[in-house]
């Protein structure tokens, strides 16, 4: 089956431009101007809109099991939610449990993810450490197509990840050519505020924000940034919220360190006035860690974007509906943290970013798919418009709006934060695998369409990192 | 005539691949693999090689009448050197003397371009103001293809552009969608501080830095950015040489500022050691503007190019022979101003930059060509490696070496800064205009074969400044 | 006349211990525990309250003639203001006219000022050039007790400092032992934006601000630190009002540079939507420059304050009442530039620093009088708690509370900034030459008490730069 | 006894006087012109000199078992020469063993200080963590004096405090009114960097440095400085010897957190090629922690002091003579760490920063005493030049010289990292408790002669701290 794209402006992380699309087979075949439909293929008319690279979501967790519950949005409604929202991609998150093998891990969540509609690749979480451990790291990369391993180092008492296997594993990383992410809150401070805030009868959301505030995240992240540096690995740091940790990975960057940041759609345009909310519910809705953040922070954030120092986009999309929520009644630290937003992550950086003049078009593209393509080595088989690239593509139309709503989404789940938003410039086509998945408000995501996406070690960046670590390699002095 | 370039690695701002690049009619036919030979065309063997666009200068000035004498490196002797040195197209300046016409100017300079080797473009500087440089501005960017022009804060009594200039140009710059461009140091200061110095009894080479310290740059860098940013206007900042303005330029640009930083690569590996050299010729023959800076600096530079707070490299290429700086001998503040590099500037910063593991392969061209030809819109034609571009190409021999020397360069003066620097990684190949320029040693240079490229206003950037700019309008309080 | 001031805590900006203070003959002549009440002598009971040096600001400007009029608030009336609020010492400005003799200016001051009920003195503005200039800069400061010259880098077209003069003027300070200071805004901005919001239409109090935006002031910060720095001279920046210049002056200070920032007191108090009032009268009567500053600015000042990155503390009290505000109905820009609060900077700093836990008593003490005092070469004849200073002194009441209002404040102006705000912490008695002048709520200031303050030059600072001075005294290379 | 300190020039950290200083019963008893000599007193003629209070040095390790050695300078030698230096009090650690508990280890160093020629305090080191520990804690700051717990965040498998425990002492320390202070390296990596030089045969004392860069100590001082703004606490950083660690205080002092940095007088002017030396044992008498570092980092400390955002200076005195530092002959991590210079400090301070232009002499009694005493609540019984003050003074002459040299020094052990360093301004005569005991050239230390010095709790920076959390208390939304 083919299918043309006619009429539209591509739009990559560097160029615009008129052209047709071709698609067939599941790649991208032609660019031209004027290409012929094919026989039998179909037609999407993108006359006075954005052919783009479908978007990337790097951070998601599709039925998570998380604090006694299990998240309620599975690998098949939350990518049928992406592709309505315009992105063909995801990274989720395989989360050993500690001592658990991560193999075996590795094999429960495949299974999960068999019923996925969009292709999905593994970030593998190190959430404790021995030889085996090690030896699991290798065979991921080598034979399994995982380039990435994620270190929580909050959650202490669960899966934190201590300073000790952060150096050993950071190492090992470096070694194998993967790239070390981390979710950087230091655990033992949020444990302790934790203990404080319920022992002083501060049980409610609005505890949430006050035991894990900004300067936490942002001794984590020098922490995570100066480790690797020390090591010479590259990092990426998920979820930065604060000016603290965007201020942290600035002063790397200038340094010339090989620093990435990814920044969640819902960090840029809530604050943690949310919590404050007299509805429980809704307060409670809105519990994810890191917190949403003070006002100030947001800025930060977008500035973060508009310099280079945050690299992409994400969600951290991790739904837990109102019952779910409900658990954490009595005690702000039993409230499931999650929040949803794979559908909306393209809009909502469109609305505020571009339409208000924040972002170029070009920057748009790269927030959302090109870089996190490059960084994780998917480049160019996706994040780019390239004949010979999967044909993921979303066809934008910047006069569509939209009102988002937890009525109308399609994600599996009760909640929105950005509930009420209009925003201007929506999805109004998604082609996945160069099928025709979203056309115009009607979702035709299909059941395990989507592929395992296996990504290569080394990445770009170690062309860089092979070079210094044979420059500064030591040598004894002589001596008599 | 076509030409194929076969076996090589293409390696562009963002990729890096195998792949055959077919040249016919002076631009970029197909890229494949296993390209067919075209009849009667030549052929290229660049196995082992990196096929890269060819280099942009953005800051060269050839056969210059300044200080009282004319740069001895005319427009063709100095692009045949660019061509030997990789790099295939010059931005130059037209500098009217204050009180001249621009359009007048503008036709001198294109006078003595006519035989220019490679293609070439043209800053234009604005020395002086009234309505008439109001209006002439309007025409070279309507329908001489300008879209660029240049400041200097220094020389007071000569071309400076004080405050109320700037003001009025960036303005005027913002109308026509044009890009200032500044060469930042205070003339106020250096002028004060020549004079004291001299009569100190300080005339040698070695008081020039010391009339122009790094601050004088930070503090021009600061105003420029500041002025622009105040307006809504782009600026870029020509050889960018210290740390001062580096941070100047990561301060704006960390809160959203579209600010441009160019760095020659002479500042990068050069410390103002040189100016305290016993013999007056070799330090003399280091004087320029800005100077060489203290150590310390040059690894600001570094970081600054590897974090992008700095986007292009140049050389500010201004010849002048030892008998020409001789007319200083007495009075530092007579010593015709400039340094060359033309032909070297590529084959150092691969040298210094890729060799040492500061920069990858897509960073070097971003910084020889690509970013250059996006900032001032003469991208994809330029700076591109792709079908319908120019075929503008330099065919890189990573194991190349060459020992750089006045002895042996094909830059017309008698000195070179870079002297006995061996380099490895060197242009063993130039293609311009799809012809083979430079032939593995040989030089091919045409007199006039070069072009004059138009630049259409309003480049990229311009998306993000309309929209701001919308959205800042102010509005009226309504009052009774 | 002797006052012994028993039971107190006497606070410093080093010290807090409990001791009496004696006073007699306008000077403190005992410290100590259970002092003698003198025969015939008054007796203060400051028990639980603090006994601190009399507030010193360096910062006013008493009927001064100013955009077609005078300010209201003479120098009597202003500094019988100033007792009623702690303050017993002003700096005040002679601004010759562009042209006028700086001697002949300084004695029109001088006459104004002998009306005033408490010691003041005089910073001589800068607002034009000549040799005569020059000398008479040495006359003041060699006879006249003057030993700082203000810099108007705004107000184009009237007493706007432009490089030549700053640069010139700087130097001259430096011979002389004196401190130049600056009103950092950039007045060519200033004037371009206010002629573009005019033509726009923007007349109101809304478009003072816009005219003025924070990096108009950056930008000045950057030029004067570096133009000082260049030249090795200190230099003050008077209300320092943006997180921008705050910025500025923390860059230098880390690198070694003696730079001072003033900051006002309605500045860390008020932001910038007080133009937007829907009442003219009130939007002009906040109408100052550098205008209150958008949200999050006030931070940075609080964070300069803590940090030491700002050293004192001022009012800019320039007093025009709502008749004089109307002249610029129709034109925001011919709106008289001022407001008051020399009565109310301690009570306003002590509230929001020192109860919000923001600054130290020590820190309040320092940013109120001390740290003037050592900076203007008053200390310790001011700004101290010593046997031999002078008797000028605040009985502070830290549970004391009042609502500040234009209906029962001392000031000659129709308006209070601070409308409406309650503080925790007055000035419970005022004691000025060792004379008991505020006394719980009865101001008894004497016309024409107050001494002209001879300040000496070569203040503290002088010590390391000429060290530094010797030390980079350039040598010639020697060559043959 | 009684002596009169005559015609010298009183300097304290606020103030520069001449008067005459009277010494009675070991303490100040007037300052003041022309006063009398005591009868049968002693008299010091201080013509030309500068009196200044005694030096603290609050960072010293006399006699400390380490390593499987114990330090060569015991308590009475090392005060002895600290002496000699123009140092009158020093601050030591007990550094309990893990397990050992806190007031037996505080015996043990109570005893061995009981030979102490100066006064002397300690700082008590958390090196492990149970209930037992919290309790003496406050039995050591209630009962015995100690307002200051160190931590070492390195020596992993030894001393370190981890995360957890740095949060419960600081936290600790902030419910008893307590400094704490930390070491800040991060000890995993250190320990992996160890383990991987010598896997590589790097065993030479060149390898020091490399196992301990520079982001280890960043690292480890934003890690603390967060920790303890995130409780609402102080911290004290001691021996801070990078820009990394330099910057991270900036960074939070210029939000107004309560941080403490203390510089040692080697690292402000050694850098890390002593380690090239091809002589071992000189390239193994540098072995301390945290090493001496690349080239700019001792700017770095410079500026750090001048702008305030270090606050005082020390020595990390810990002797080790080269048959100690010979156990590491074939492997750099078994040479004792440490280095002497508790006699030198002083005078490398005043030759390096006063004669330099870098400090005032303010700067310098300020960062060699005042501050000390102020930060660990000595003040103003040590620090200070006050009527009531301990009479421990320094007469300074800046005319006299000396070449510092193991050979001449006092100090107990073989080598002097300043060795063949010529001071200019040296401290001629010193007074301790009123006692004449440095009297140019000639020691009268007397053994036994020291006091223990209580410290109490609550600094003056708790004033503010107590306030902020008030204000910062949080409260519970209330919700149906």
């Amino acid at each position: 089956m083919s299918l043309l794209i006619r009429g539209g402006t591509v739009v990559t992380d560097s160029d615009t431009y008129r052209a047709d699309v071709l698609c067939d087979d599941g790649k991208i075949q032609a660019i031209g101007s004027n290409l012929e439909a094919p026989q039998g293929g179909e037609v999407i008319d993108a006359d006075g809109m954005y052919v783009m690279p479908g978007g990337i979501d790097p951070h998601t967790h599709m039925q998570l099991p998380f604090m006694g519950t299990v998240a309620s949005e599975d690998f098949y409604t939350g990518t049928a939610a992406a592709l309505a929202g315009g992105t063909t991609s995801i990274i989720d998150f395989v989360i050993p449990q500690p001592g658990q093998s991560l193999l075996e891990a590795f094999e429960t969540w495949q299974g999960w993810a068999e019923k996925a509609a969009t292709d999905f690749a593994f970030h593998v979480a190190i959430t404790w450490w021995d030889d085996s451990v090690r030896e699991e790291m290798g065979t991921l990369v080598r034979d399994d197509g995982v380039n990435s391993f994620k270190h929580f180092m909050a959650y202490k008492g669960a899966i934190m990840a201590t300073d000790d296997i952060l150096v050993e594993s950071f190492s090992r990383c470096l070694e194998l050519g993967a790239v070390p992410t981390v979710h950087a809150e230091n655990g033992e401070l949020v444990y302790h505020m934790q203990q404080k805030l319920l022992a002083e009868g501060m049980i409610g959301p609005e505890a949430h924000p006050l035991s894990r505030p900004p300067q936490v995240e942002g001794e984590a992240a020098s922490r995570a940034i100066r480790i690797a540096s020390t090591l010479g690995a590259p990092i990426y740091l998920v979820h930065v919220s604060t000016k603290d940790a965007v201020d942290e990975i600035a002063y790397a960057r200038q340094q010339g360190h090989p620093v990435y940041g990814e920044c969640l759609a819902g960090h840029l345009v809530l604050d943690d006035s949310v919590y404050l909310d007299t509805d429980w519910g809704r307060a409670a809705a809105h519990v994810m860690s890191p917190p949403f953040r003070p006002k100030g922070h947001q800025e930060a954030l977008w500035h973060g974007l508009q310099s280079g120092n945050l690299q992409t986009t994400a969600t951290d999309h991790c739904c837990f509906c109102a019952e779910q929520k409900a658990a954490g009644k009595d005690d702000f630290t039993k409230i499931p943290n999650g929040t949803a937003g794979v559908e909306d992550r393209m809009a909502v950086l469109w609305e505020e970013g571009v339409n208000s003049g924040k972002l170029s078009m070009q920057e748009f593209v790269a927030l959302t798919s090109t870089n996190t393509a490059r960084i994780f080595n998917l480049y160019p088989r996706k994040g780019a418009v390239q004949v010979g690239a999967d044909a993921d593509l979303v066809v934008w139309d910047p006069k569509g709006t939209r009102t988002i709503s937890a009525e109308t989404h399609h994600q599996n789940v009760d909640f929105n934060i950005f509930e009420g938003k209009t925003v201007r410039g929506i999805p109004r086509h998604t082609v996945s695998q160069g099928k025709w998945v979203w056309r115009d408000g009607e979702l035709r995501a299909e059941r395990g369409a989507g592929r395992y996406l296996e990504r290569p070690a080394y990445p770009g960046v170690y062309e860089l990192l092979k070079r210094r670590a044979e420059l500064n390699a030591p040598t004894p002095v002589k001596r008599a």
